[in-house]
């Protein structure tokens, strides 16, 4: 990982032409709706979907130990978009001829440096149905470790990604999200947070 | 609700300038990164964000009754985006002046005409970092069903709103959402999906 220097500064934010994006283009969809009326809908749209039909993958990942308890790893980096580091679930673009399984498990050994064990997938989920037409699969990942581990292992970034991983227990991970959500220069990916939410609304057994 | 006659139909997707665009713009972003490198970023910017500092509210429902199982009421809805109907919790915008908690009362009766309590509210949460800055709250609110409805009550939608709703029992919310996510028509939004695989996760009790 390359030295972190300094705080990551926004120089400029400006208008790009759809014609001139590589990653992301705007469109408007004409429709008819269900009742014959004429609408219009704006759209951010990806340019890379891949031959699998969805853009990316999530690995919501369990960590098993012999003497410690079951832990995910998050990742945290900086992200434009939102001008904040995210905590998120290591997640990546799946490449043109890969399974999204393959995407899983090549994005989780770069960006934490683990081999994972594929044990759950979900169907493709629309990522921000109002306004993207975004698609991702939850891919679930469980990585044993021996417990003779020192270090985590080596990760294989990209170049330009800066990565810093942290390990958490999965049964404080709720408390912790609440934690980072607190600090001005974090934010919390929703898809996380609601997982998280979900297993803290299982737990407390009010309604389930 | 106006009546369905027919299913929505996609006449033409054309590129939109983000100066053109009423709620969704396109931006370049340049930034220094951590390493002191210049880099860019496409993000898809939301253009409606109000002085809340938060883009929309989903509305995490769960409907008490005296003689049913505890329930959660969800929507499903054309979503041009993704050319599908989606399955959804009710969410919506947030309005200039409101609160996260009004707004959530608000589109609550409004996408499905019962009135909610609020009784947990979500910091801030980033909808899809890697490609917008749309941000969103889980507000979650309870309502209590006297057990002498015979209807659910009239949704108030807007123009071009239409919105079905479905109620489903809790323990059976994750079995569900797999069961509409293997119908070529529809695709799971993946927010509520994460919370339900949450749910499923503690439930199973493998990990916790």
């Amino acid at each position: 990982m390359s030295p972190k220097t300094q705080e990551p500064q926004v120089i400029s934010i400006t208008d790009l032409h759809p014609a001139q994006a590589k990653w992301v283009s705007l469109k408007k969809v004409d429709f008819i709706d269900q009742t014959g009326t004429a609408r219009t809908w704006e759209v951010a749209v990806r340019k890379t979907t891949p031959k699998a039909g969805v853009d990316a993958v999530a690995m919501g990942n369990i960590f098993m130990h012999p003497s410690k308890p079951p832990s995910t790893l998050l990742v945290l980096q900086y992200r434009p978009p939102i001008g904040k580091y995210t905590v998120e679930w290591p997640a990546g673009l799946v490449d043109e001829h890969e399974t999204p399984e393959e995407a899983a498990v090549r994005e989780m050994k770069e960006e934490t440096g683990y081999d994972g064990k594929v044990f759950d997938v979900s169907p493709v989920l629309a990522s921000d149905p109002g306004m993207t037409n975004s698609t991702i699969k939850l891919v679930m990942v469980e990585v044993k470790l021996s417990g003779e581990e020192d270090f985590m292992p080596e990760q294989r970034l990209d170049d330009g990604e800066l990565i810093e991983r942290v390990m958490v227990p999965l049964d404080e991970l709720y408390e912790r999200l609440m934690k980072w959500a607190n600090q001005d220069n974090y934010m919390v990916a929703a898809k996380l947070f609601y997982f998280a939410a979900g297993v803290n609304f299982a737990k407390k057994g009010g309604y389930i």
